[in-house]
């Protein structure tokens, strides 16, 4: 499949692609573009004080950008996926075996860059499906239908995070003061949002949203990256650390909290930043709904309960240097679990493109599953 | 009051003064010292990287270095500031009504400086008691006991941690796996620590003590202070994000909690650094004892309760720049509470140096304050 690069839009700065079906580049504000047989990222690391595109030629490329969070957010990590494998097949060898040989191992990876993100292991699913489908048919061919495929998911996630936020946005009063943790934004998807994604669309629905953003130590995403695009959106938002949510709860300034998720567990327990436990845990003392914003590639059915999700143990120099700064001693041991559990019985909904689980359990969640997802 | 130096223990490289009778220094990691008529202060803004002592001769330089965190933590902001007015005295004018203008300014300055920690109040209190009954005698009269005053402030402050250390000892059993939030240690008091002297009273009678420390954002005073010091006592350490004690706890890997407090009220909520009503929450979810630990002089009954304590907002910067960097975008609000309150209800125990309030309640607590309190 050739892009017509009449069809895409970037802004003036970065022209690169978008899917065809969606032009409001602004409102959309994709970390990902697909260019020239490239996928161009948006080097996450550098926001806010840079904003730098990245583009990567392999599969090997792209699972290093993911492991390293140039990009980061399950959706997002899903799409970039599904896109490296079409970037790597532009060096496919043209006989089956070697076709095959070279899938199998771009696709092995991929699969080892992030283990908790289910998206990305959907996303890897889905093209490894498509391979099969025309593999017989030659390398010109399984190279367009890969970037068939890639573009269908970005695109499709896209449309999911829009439906997100118009079946959230009906659960947020005019006036909300929202928490979100982490960045679960356009950033993290392949556009747009998931938990902010229900945040724009209530704005864009005129309802008057405040913002409260938790830091989100130890990588910062929600200084760093929700800051960043909420501001830029021109949405409200305050800046906290993530030890603050409790005190602005117990001092009544929290009406709800919405996060997004890395894998959603059959039963409804949900994986998650690091932190978002804690949130959760509070907004349930305090009596606050705490929704969770997610495509339904991000729930795993294969996975029974929260138990059994992997949770990714990151390097100690991510809590013990600030800006390549040393702030704790030399040599102290270091825990830096990158997401934890939030069991469903603390979850009041979970929000996907299908409509709202609440509270989510195996049962509300197969129904959504069943559900025809909303057209935006 | 001269002091005689024969009596005094420093380390070989910062020979200063240490309450004569307290002479293990090394096990004491007092912050503070005393040198011919100057406050000499470990700078703790520049731990763990660099001991660095700054040495000031007034209440004006005192005040300002409590505001700047050179010296935190409420006992050792109260033995400062005690010092700080003996340090003033120095240059008092001998004239009674001079002599009273300049005690009520040096007085106010430091009243100043900080408005949550009650031990600062305290301190202040018995110097001007101390003053009144001193200054009909004289200048110098008013100087000598200024400095008695002072410098037996911060040998009860070390005796009480001790006894502090001995009582709350006996709450953890042999293997706890101990979370403490910000730095109640020696840095945080005249010497030994509060919630820290309970672990090395633990430590020292045989208990063996893992402790996970918060690295309590915005300052870290978990990862530059408790980490360091603890490191530098040879106790197990093990540092983590404050949004990972959920996490922790959930998976079984804490056995109990302890910190230290800025203010307690006459009911027993606890005011203490950002964060810490978050553990307490988390701690009750899990069935976990969350044990208190502060001297009596940070018990303040004409607090009725947690509602009615100021709670210090410090700078956005604090926030948005992590070692001189930028880590938000440039305008972003920024809400930045320096405490929070932990309401009675939450809290296993109270631990001062005359023995366990538990659960802390009004009762409980005026019995505390009339018992006698130990000897160590």
């Amino acid at each position: 499949m050739a892009l017509n690069n009449d069809d895409l839009r970037g802004d003036a700065a970065h022209p690169a692609a978008l899917p065809p079906t969606d032009p409001r580049w602004e409102e959309v504000l994709s970390p990902l573009r697909w260019s020239e047989g490239r996928v161009v990222l948006l080097d996450q690391r550098a926001l806010p004080s840079e904003e730098l595109w990245r583009s990567y030629g392999s599969e090997a490329e792209v699972a290093e950008a993911i492991r390293s969070l140039v990009v980061r957010g399950a959706p997002a990590i899903g799409c970039a996926a599904a896109l490296a494998l079409a970037a790597g097949a532009r060096a496919y060898p043209s006989d089956e075996s070697g076709l095959r040989r070279a899938f199998a191992g771009g696709l092995a990876l991929l699969r080892a860059s992030r283990p908790t993100a289910v998206n990305l292991f959907w996303a890897l699913e889905r093209q490894a499906r498509v391979f099969e489908l025309h593999v017989a048919k030659g390398v010109e061919a399984v190279r367009d239908a890969l970037e068939r495929e890639a573009l269908a998911i970005w695109r499709e996630d896209i449309a999911a995070c829009r439906a997100i936020g118009q079946h959230g946005a009906a659960l947020l009063p005019d006036g909300a003061r929202v928490l979100t943790h982490c960045n679960a934004g356009a950033l993290a998807t392949g556009g747009y949002g998931t938990a902010l994604g229900v945040i724009r669309a209530a704005v864009a629905a005129g309802k008057r949203i405040q913002v409260y953003a938790d830091e989100t130590r130890p990588v910062l995403q929600g200084a760093r990256l929700t800051a960043w695009e909420l501001q830029r959106s021109g949405i409200p938002v305050t800046l906290i650390c993530d030890n603050m949510a409790g005190h602005l709860m117990q001092r009544g300034a929290i009406d709800c909290c919405i996060v997004g998720a890395d894998r959603v567990a059959r039963n409804g327990d949900v994986a998650n930043k690091i932190g978002t436990y804690m949130v959760a845990v509070l907004a349930r003392r305090h009596g606050l709904p705490f929704y969770v914003a997610a495509p339904r590639s991000t729930i795993d059915l294969a996975t029974p309960s929260g138990a059994t999700i992997p949770i990714e143990e990151r390097d100690a120099t991510e809590v013990t240097q600030l800006s390549g700064q040393l702030v704790a001693p030399i040599g102290v041991a270091v825990r830096n679990p990158a997401f934890d559990v939030t069991p469903a019985e603390l979850v009041t909904a979970l929000i996907t493109e299908a409509g709202v689980a609440a509270p989510p359990s195996e049962a509300t969640i197969a129904q959504n599953l069943n559900d025809t997802p909303r057209r935006p």
